[in-house]
């Protein structure tokens, strides 16, 4: 069901940027709204959003549905041609937003037949009111995140000299699941030794040996909402003065970064203080990417933590901070809890120890 | 690398619609052109074909790589315009083509900063050679179903009386990989007794009991190809009259669908052959999709196998052939190969029996 709180938001910011109508298209925004999770598939479907109007939902039949989400529905066939259900709908005097995914194959069809005066990219819209999570959003955040703490003992459990990346990744699903999740958030990163210098190392069939670094970079979704953390260990042998040191840089990245965690701040300034952090230890380089990304329904939602995000945080903003050195055929260390800025200050929403452990 | 076979196909039939410039961003089609999988996420790829020019591939720094796949590079960095990146590449008098996924995050800017005259979708060009699968791609497709054929027996073996779909459904991808499948093609429909009447039935906490009816439909990618066939068994007990009129009412529809199968024919007749079998048995408004659709590096290409499609069939085409019957509440059977179109006539890819049978 719609909630009018969402939507009031959302109206209001169309007020701020003149904007009178506008076609809600990615199904996660559509989720976000209305409740409904829909994936058409190549097929159209839109909630639209008129000024004084009551949202229409408009979808292909394959996809009606009896409970009421607090919008009319208009279905349409595979037959029908999308550009006349639209045309009867829309003010084709009046600009028309249209979300950032919505692809070529509907874009021009709705330029072409001129169902609007021109087009806008509305998603900024959607975006900013999905990064201010309201209170029920938060309370399903923390579970998401209180799920993958407990799953993080159970990958740990999985390891044995001379396991595979992949006969550990293969596992994974089933302890998450049977913790009540339903799917992985993204593909599960599983690197031992070298491998975890690869940020976006994809697991393998390299081996499980003494002294290598074990990075999971693991999330789930509960509940539709989406966890994400990392965590690296080091196994059977005490790790090498070089691994401790890589290590404690970015514990040290990390926890100062989400010290400084307030409402109101430079969303920038976190990533800079991580950054400063490790380029003044001399690993600046082999910090290669954000520091981090905003989360919710998606694992990646709008909103970079980022020296180019220009923004400053607002209370119910979602974040990761995931500060990593990585030092190409040798060791990575990448740690990474969620964040939650809160009316007085922040939440981190993950619990699992970031004390460096040998795992025996 | 690109084969130039594959792209003087392409470069052709630019000719016959008079385009001279597309950008292809479809990852799956990049692929088909390059070998090389690149998913950019929210980034902006393609790959810039022009007439009597080298393919231009177009990719974000943070994707760059080393082998030659027969493309100039252009890197550029998240802080770049992109516009301007395509400014110095386009020919701005002349129309461009995009295709049908570019979404409107970059057609919108492509338009505003006038890169090109118009836009126009030019995923047909693409999927018209996609379709038209050569001797290589062949030999791959009858290699995945060669262990969608294998799995099949697999998962008939992790049946038993009480056991949930679920349960069934999260063994099933150790099956895959253990005969060196990378994933599954789409995520496996097991439909026990009246779930199978939802031909989209995803699995759930149904258990399995005698004389419940057995529905799979799965599928796996193997060496970047997918499989997708479907069986329906029944468990324990010989089915009732009821359960074998409409087993049998299915396999005739499929039997007499693939029979028919060659170079040449309306892609609609087949649809209407199986159609006309189910609808002369009164089941008519019980096979509630199309007889089938297209596959290849993708589970679903373009192309219907249905009474819209107007196209005739090609050597190289490859399609599902899977009709169905969907009783609400009581029983659902749907039978489905991959056929292949060759040159004088068709290879059905699957080799699993379709006889009725009861798994005791």
């Amino acid at each position: 069901m719609i909630s009018s709180e969402k939507l009031n938001k959302i109206y209001s910011q169309m007020e701020n940027e003149k904007l009178t109508q506008m076609l809600v298209s990615d199904p996660a925004a559509v989720f976000y709204l209305t409740g409904k999770w829909i994936f058409p598939g190549e097929r159209f479907m839109a909630l639209l959003l008129q000024k004084d109007k009551k949202p229409v939902f408009i979808v292909n039949e394959l996809f009606a549905f009896s409970e009421d989400i607090g919008a009319a529905k208009v279905y349409f066939k595979d037959t029908d041609d999308i550009t006349l259900v639209l045309q009867r709908l829309i003010d084709k005097g009046s600009t028309l937003g249209v979300d950032k995914i919505m692809p070529a194959r509907f874009i021009l069809p709705i330029q072409e037949t001129k169902v609007a005066a021109n087009l806008v990219n509305c998603s900024p819209i959607i975006d900013e009111a999905r990064s201010l999570k309201d209170e029920e959003e938060r309370q399903l955040m923390r579970e998401a995140s209180v799920v993958n703490d407990k799953a993080m003992d159970g990958f740990k459990g999985l390891l044995r000299t001379g396991i595979t990346e992949l006969e550990v990744a293969d596992s994974m699903l089933k302890i998450y699941k049977d913790l009540g999740a339903s799917a992985y958030s993204f593909e599960p990163i599983v690197a031992f030794g070298a491998n975890a210098a690869d940020p976006h190392h994809m697991p393998d069939e390299t081996k499980l040996s003494e002294g290598d670094g074990v990075l999971f970079d693991v999330g789930c979704i509960l509940n539709n909402y989406c966890s994400d953390m990392t965590r690296t260990f080091f196994w059977k042998k005490e790790p090498t003065a070089f691994q401790k040191e890589i290590y404690a840089l970015v514990l040290e990245a990390n926890e100062e970064a989400e010290k400084m965690l307030q409402p109101g701040i430079s969303i920038a300034s976190i990533d800079k203080r991580a950054r400063d952090i490790i380029t003044k230890a001399g690993h600046g380089a082999e910090f290669t990417h954000r520091l981090g990304h905003f989360i919710g329904i998606e694992t990646h939602e709008a909103g970079d933590v980022s020296q180019a995000n220009k923004g400053i945080t607002r209370p119910g903003n979602i974040f990761s901070i995931e500060p990593g050195v990585y030092v190409t055929g040798k060791v990575g260390v990448r740690i990474e809890d969620l964040a939650m800025i809160t009316e007085d200050g922040c939440e981190i929403l993950n619990h699992y120890s970031k004390k460096i452990e040998t795992i025996s």
